[in-house]
């Protein structure tokens, strides 16, 4: 009955629903006005295994947990859609609203509904967000698999920062620090990843694996290699060094291909929507492989540097 | 690295995807062809606390998990959508396969897609998921604060088996019998619910936590008193009473209510997709509570009976 009140309180916490969403939660399902087209996406974190409440607070954990889902439907190029969330969680755990809070306020900011959800006791913390985005044609999203021999490869905003920011608070450090913010407050690029879409990217992913192993995702779904210029990634202030921010994961930036005519167009629309794009590559024919260069041209092995995974 | 590649078993076990579904598992998102109103509802088990692998099989585990989401998009009346599939999962269990193949089994019986999901690692079995059911208006489904006082309360199937089920296997009964089966392999009702809906039901809920505690759901949502002649409630073979057919829970039969002049279509609608209707009640002005009645029309107080929850 605890779970209950709980639910009561949390449904609370949600406030007014937009008006697509014609039954929130309470009943034995939410209710949505459709577009014509859903892309949907499901994400779970649990304490200790991808994030530590001894490093976030429950309001990082919430917003975190929904902006990294959100993450996937922005490099589909969908429009926000609804959010719903289910927590396990152990009894001692006592930061469920404030967990909610942090899902809250990111979701109001990118037009989201928290539209339904699940709480349940457990033995850990864990988040399931289940998202959704709406288009108006399947034609209109970026898949993975749209990268042609001749596009350019391109990536918003920088790189490293959320894996150094791991590491900082890994080594103890609790100085509130840009770095650390990007690690506990990934902001998902709705608005880039729906105008890049728009501008005419071929095929787009967000970047949580790292560049390189993402750009291997691409590269597959594709069937085309990836070069990958490390002397064009743009490394974010304070990492170490290009193969760090190649590597890292969690920087949430979108990459993507596009073919050089609409490199102006995708310029301007990521200026438009307060980022900015770095063309760090190229599509050649050939079969699902990414080869990273160093300055000289020369080929660079980056398996050594998969330390955070 | 291991969660790939059993993301990619999955992935495979999962077989081909219905139409609708122009994206499946492997892009950021799945990207679904959509009707005009989407129903979605998320619902997580975890090992220990809503089912337990002592006396579950991971197939069991994934049928019943998939089966008591759907169950709250038949108490919609809405058509079958996808499943989206979050699994937790300690790294001494290898019975994920089996598991999604209980899921995939009852999916493709309901016209129901796999169609995504994330498999992460934790240190219990959790299973999130979330279902979405399509229709083609809003004011085609059912929800819980339709009714109204004059019209009667009816339920499906039969009450009890699933509360028996449990029992038994908590007195260590490994005999598979019908009851035990009723709990393991609840069977989501969508094609009546449907059936429902368009015969003219005003409200409907799933009885998951007993008819005693779901009628009090459907009496607040719509603000009207609800009668429960607990001599009408149709008992399964086996089970011990009424008196624990109407607190058990866990049945997933439907529970609905209906102006009289509806009685036939809905008889009819409920015994065209296997299963039958008994009318235990009755619906009256006033606000929000169940009244429970004994075979001589006198008060019932169940609240000793939820011995299962």
């Amino acid at each position: 009955m605890v779970e209950l009140e709980l639910i009561e309180a949390v449904k609370a916490a949600l406030g007014p629903q937009p008006a697509r969403v014609l039954t929130g939660p309470g009943d034995d399902a939410s209710v949505v006005r459709a577009d014509a087209v859903l892309a949907t996406s499901t994400d779970t974190v649990v304490d200790g295994v991808h994030f530590s409440l001894a490093t976030h607070s429950p309001a990082d954990v919430g917003h975190k947990a929904l902006a990294t889902a959100l993450s996937d439907i922005a490099a589909m190029g969908a429009g926000p859609g609804e959010a719903y969330v289910a927590l396990v969680m152990p009894p001692e755990f006592t930061g469920a609203l404030e967990l909610v809070g942090g899902m809250r306020e990111l979701a109001g900011r990118h037009g989201v509904a928290l539209a339904g959800g699940d709480v349940v006791s457990g033995p850990v913390l864990a988040v399931t967000v289940t998202v959704t985005g709406w288009s108006g044609a399947a034609d209109r999203l970026a898949y993975r698999s749209g990268a042609r021999p001749g596009d350019l490869l391109g990536v918003t905003g920088e790189l490293g920062g959320s894996g150094a920011g791991l590491k900082l608070l890994n080594a103890g450090e609790s100085q509130p620090d840009a770095l650390v913010r990007r690690h506990r407050r990934p902001e998902p690029l709705l608005a880039t990843g729906l105008a890049l879409a728009a501008a005419g990217v071929t095929a787009m992913i967000d970047v949580s694996d790292g560049v390189a192993t993402d750009a291997g995702h691409l590269a597959r779904a594709s069937g085309v290699v990836l070069e990958v210029r490390l002397a064009d990634l743009p490394v974010a202030d304070g990492v170490e060094s290009a193969e760090f921010a190649a590597t890292a994961g969690d920087d949430y930036e979108l990459m993507f291909t596009a073919p050089p005519e609409r490199r102006a167009a995708i310029e301007q629309a990521a200026i438009a929507t307060g980022t900015r794009v770095s063309w760090l590559g190229d599509v050649r024919a050939g079969g699902g492989l990414v080869e990273i260069r160093g300055p000289d041209g020369a080929p660079v092995d980056l398996r050594g540097y998969e330390h955070l995974r």
